[in-house]
């Protein structure tokens, strides 16, 4: 079928190519006029027939909200919004709203495949009405990976992108499950070969899975992960899925001690520990012997020789 | 080769099956004569041939123990024990030493697999030296994965096991990865096809896996799990790898809030959180105020229409 | 100085009562008409000379929002508005928005106390312009801890529920380390005296603390805690603490574990342990032999004698 | 009445004074001569009359061992050793069964107070039987806080340095959720007097306590903690109460995070992050397109305009 894509970046660009591939006549739209097939969203509008399909593939936030809402007013009745992007499930409802008050459809599609997307399909979670996701099921079909799972239709409007949410807050849980036996595996002498065994890993165990294969992969380019900090960004989604389970009132500790773990990794220091420091030198009474400055960097004094229980923690 | 298997259940026996198959010579020896094929761990010995090689595959600690310290008796110089338990890889050193007084090999072995594995072939961490992991390459090529990964010589004693523990520390997190997804998709009004979109996060996916086959399994069979207590034992590696960790001082908040979570699911009522209840009623006055009873059940008294913040935190 | 109090219910019941102790004319509302003053918000601000001070003392969220909404009709520039309730500080800016374009002031404060706070005074944590702020000074000298701290004005708009969310959530983070160590000691043999420990260390400790004290009292009462159920609700002042620190990108590991056993505590099961359950049982073998039912309910089976070693997480 | 105290270090020098401050007479021994008021451990027994009371002040593990087995050498059946030191509670049994085998008590003490303690009075939790307990209360006596709490006889052999040990993990607990606040404080624009709100604290809140007053303390000498690098050691009971907590199966989770905040304090870069951003590469494509080297920093690239959702997460 005929389809616009708004945003040609790496995910919207690889997404339109796949849909080519798989015999539909994109036409895209994005700023950048290099890559762009018409110059604005009301051409790509125009070069679109009734009832049209628009599919958004910007940023979340700020960008796709302004996006829908100029589509909402060039769009008519009976046309069809799709955000693909990473947006807020709570975007979706006044979506929905917004553009079904001019008698255009919306769904919410929570998209998974990065850059192996394009040749292994993608993985979707899509949130609409019957009636609309049944409309966008060739497209569906295209982009997924073929004969295979990878699309839900997880329920109304928002819930392919909170099914999105909470697989990436899934993902979080157990990168960080495999970065902690990584690091317990380095610590300890025993193990000489640690490589080898999360290569050995990949058959047979309870835990072979993508994530293992793609950690044996970087390994095997570096294999004491010499090239990198320890430093991860997250998306947001990890963040929201917390939000959300905290509203919820649903305990979420591996999810959340994995997004905790992002963002201690990005502070230059811990504020907090900062803290527990100032604490250790008052009960240890650096603040009364000015002479034990050398406890402000963590170090125990040494002491006389059988004897002196430096207690910290006293 | 032939080799002799100590300890004829689950895992024991399916290894025996799976290493006849292999065209191997299995002599087995367990407590219970139904399966056993000699009468006692010294006819065993005399059955087979030096050099030796008897597997021991029966539950770590003191039944592990006991085999290995009558075995140090009944072997020869140049015999060799594996020991492909559940066992803590500190037992491990203590066995290399004893046999090794004797001229007896041994070589430390995780398997992972389960009732699988006798289709599937089991993943196998090794510990020991390069010349008892040499000799028993036979055995290990014959119960491992065919023509895939699956097998790892991590290190020298100790260091399968310990290998072993870090692969079930990683498994659990990621299972409570799973396991919260769940929990946070049912508790949302959102998404209406939990299973479904289970289902479809196997192709596609960062999060696809062996752990995730299994559940979309589980939920085929019992969609809302309604036949299942949230009720989980815990093996005894994922207590090792966190208080390894706490040994090494490498932080595992995932591994370790994924084993505090199965702790919890066993406990009928917390007594942390009756502490909590207590301190709650304290300074809302409970104590105080006998008419307030109601309190000591969670509920906040509803007071005057407008008006009564009942302030339980203050 | 005159001040009319809105709610009177526990909280601003003992405030209203602590203000007149302190010499200050009190004219209170509620719906209740047997504690009010007046028949309404309307005679409540008739009986007060401008500039008046109304003080909010009803519980947040939507009643909040009602009263404000209502006082911006009926006050009169120069008049002032304080929060006192358990407020979200995003609340906040909004009542000083509205208040504001009317010429109506606005403070928000968080108040801590309980019932102990008609004796011992309230602490109170203030947000708002500094004139306004001065202008309430008898009051909040009146209200907190006679000759002791108790008071800051901690910032503009919004800073006194955000004062006083954070402390909420610090108070979660000891009340659970508190909770924790005395489950850890009841779990011990060696130590007999638990409640003893607790009593003694009131004095020369580290953790001497107001917490401490009131865990004493409540041990004192009841010294297994056995007439109380492991249940904890959460006053919403938690959790908005856990949203504002992912939104900060703070980890806040701590407060949001301490949160989660209270969220945990409520739940008769948990769906998230019935993963785990189902997940074992599925690489266990249940789905496969049916035979081995029991594991259903989490039981390893024993298996013959020297061997079986029962593999649940292989 | 008279005793021997070895180790005179911070801990055992001032508990020495104050024991003589109190009456007792007190012939301290150290390796440091300086210090010491006897040649030997030998000349120390010789100088007291028995039955001899020896009181071991020195650091916990193979230093407190190996004082212990020379006293059991030096000592006569009656004699009575007490280790206040910070012991695991699991050497306790060793010394009393080693000293028991010669008629010799032995009693263990956890001993809280740090430099404050000299003049305030330690807390003290000890642990023994009756009878040796009872011939130790007036050294007890003069080392608690006087007319106050700060004593428990908690139970047999090693209750002592268990009630401590727990007592220690409590207070991770609760300085890491005062850090966790102050951070939070610290990150949010709202609340300007950040120190102003601590301070506060110290009436009428909930979290009132010594660990608070130090904090206030600490902010008053360097109001930013800008003189801190946020690094935090940890004394050993931390980790002892988490592995004691795994071996009784016992969930710990708001001690356990305060101590892994401590392990985590102390690396330069978390290896275990390494394998999260290696893996974000990976699925990122970074592997393959050598281009977007820029994200091995953790940057999102910022695309064309309107459109790339760089969708790290996907």
């Amino acid at each position: 079928m005929r389809i616009g894509m708004v945003g040609l970046g790496r995910m919207g660009g690889n997404m339109a190519e796949r849909l080519r591939r798989g015999g539909h006549e994109v036409i895209g739209y994005d700023r950048d006029p290099r890559v762009s097939d018409v110059g604005s969203l009301a051409e790509l509008v125009d070069r679109l027939q009734p009832p049209r399909t628009v599919w958004v593939m910007v940023p979340s936030g700020e960008p796709t909200r302004a996006v829908v809402a100029e589509l909402a007013e060039l769009l008519s009745p009976g046309d069809l919004v799709v955000d693909g992007g990473n947006s807020h499930y709570a975007d979706d409802r006044g979506h929905a709203e917004r553009l079904g008050a001019k008698g255009i459809g919306f769904v919410d599609v929570g998209v998974s495949g990065g850059v192996w997307g394009l040749h292994q399909g993608y993985a979707l979670m899509v949130g609409g009405t019957e009636e609309d996701v049944r409309r966008l099921m060739p497209i569906f079909e295209t982009l997924k990976p073929e004969g295979e799972d990878g699309f839900v239709h997880a329920g109304g409007h928002g819930a392919g992108h909170f099914a999105k949410m909470v697989h990436n807050g899934i993902e979080y849980g157990m990168m960080q499950a495999l970065a902690e036996g990584w690091e317990l595996l380095e610590a300890s002498d025993l193990v000489t070969d640690v490589a080898g065994c999360f290569r050995s890993w990949r058959s047979g165990t309870v835990i072979r899975s993508w994530l293992l294969d793609l950690l044996v992969r970087a390994l095997e380019e570096d294999e004491e992960l010499s090239r990198l900090r320890g430093y991860a960004e997250d998306s947001g989604e990890g963040r929201w899925a917390v939000q959300a389970a905290v509203e919820h009132a649903v305990p979420l500790p591996v999810i959340t001690a994995a997004l905790y773990a992002r963002f201690a990794s990005r502070q230059p220091d811990s504020p907090a520990m900062k803290v527990v420091a100032a604490l250790r030198n008052q009960f240890g009474g650096h603040a009364v012997t000015s002479a034990e400055g050398g406890r402000a960097k963590g170090a125990d004094s040494p002491g006389a020789d059988v004897a002196p229980p430096i207690e910290t923690e006293k």
